[in-house]
């Protein structure tokens, strides 16, 4: 029988905080959808900003979003957003997600995004420093 | 040889126009993501209200969403939202959405909603008036 | 007595609608403030767009912003935005607006704006042909 | 020649910091502004909870808003909001904010609300416990 320890988790991850903002309530009372994708993206930002990769923005185009639904959300809750880069790709990175309430999962999904010109409709390898500064495990 | 007609397709759909408007784009020059999902909801808005269900907003979290985007739109470009109700079920619906730019798909998704009381975290059944409202060939 | 009609009033102005969705709601149950901000820059732009100058955004950073708001609106309402270019500057423009719901008045207000280059923080004159777009009355 | 200090300033204040977003942004590159409108009443949500009256979110309608823009703010800044109840009306309260850059003032402005049952058109004079919780200097 060996011993061998279970790899750790190396890929990047990143949790930020957000209270529930009255502009993020709908007239059902509880928190608008909508807000799931702004938590998601500030919470992306977060993790490219201590990677030193914030600068990427303007060339990362969203391809596909998905997301489950599974509790509301209510107006000055501190909600937790946990996203890790769940795999790195030639051309794209997904990000896997969840939103915590106080004492729910409001919501889970993943991002996926490309790396791209600003005018190109096409996807680009990631440049080597990408790359070097985001691989982690998360590299395939 | 039999000459029978395809069953035409009587599911609910609507498809709106909107202008990609200023507070519609970001910093990448073209619309940021959450504007599809806003013109997603409108197009259901304006679904429901055309079968006289407006009044279920409140009493339908949604529960699943998901994008693929394709191309980019720009400031000023008129959008074409097409939502169809795909599939009527016992507590759910889920919508299929084809957003267009002038000459562009730029997104394809759905849109799953569930019925449930405005603090109740279950989802019922829907009402026998909504389903005679919304019924068409979308039930299953 | 004199025989004069007063003149007309050939200022630039537009009037468009725009219901109010879901996502304007806040859980108030009626619109929520910064819905009414939204629907005056998208008469803003229609305006421009009428008189071919939408390509103004981008040089036309907003310099003072303000609103009262007089009434709720509901989700569904038809919302009326009514704009008039009130005075056109020489670095300048200042829009005034009404807002209006079914039979009320929901906000009144002005936006101004300057002509500024991207990245430049010194306004500088509306270019001629801007000003012959624009000029109608609008002009001081 | 008396000896005299000046009254300590004790209206309830509070300063906030928030990231600029992406979604903030706009496709001049900068700020949209309705950014601002969202962080001031950001501000005021956590300047009411520190004081135990967040509840009052849903029954204080926005009665004006007034805002001058002074400068950009880019994607990543960190921005600062400060926001002092300036005055406790009767019915009403007025806020001040100036809402900070890096190293910049990027808009300052004012608030008001009122108080008021979800479904009426008239304000209300603030309960006592609101005027207790809130009173400071700010009271007049």
């Amino acid at each position: 029988m060996t011993d061998v320890a279970a790899p750790a988790d190396t890929r990047p991850r990143v949790t930020i905080s957000r209270p529930v903002e009255w502009c993020d309530t709908d007239a059902a009372g509880h928190h608008h959808h909508g807000a799931v994708l702004r938590w998601v993206e500030a919470a992306e930002a977060e993790l490219l900003r201590r990677h030193g990769q914030a600068a990427l923005f303007g060339r990362i185009p969203r391809v596909r979003y998905e997301v489950d639904y599974r509790n509301r959300l209510w107006f000055g809750q501190l909600v937790q957003v946990e996203l890790v880069l769940a795999r790195l790709g030639e051309k794209s990175i997904r990000y896997d997600f969840t939103v915590r309430g106080e004492d729910t999962v409001a919501a889970t999904g993943s991002l996926t995004i490309a790396f791209a010109q600003p005018d190109s409709p096409r996807a680009e390898p990631w440049p080597e420093e990408v790359r070097a500064a985001l691989g982690g495990q998360g590299r395939t």
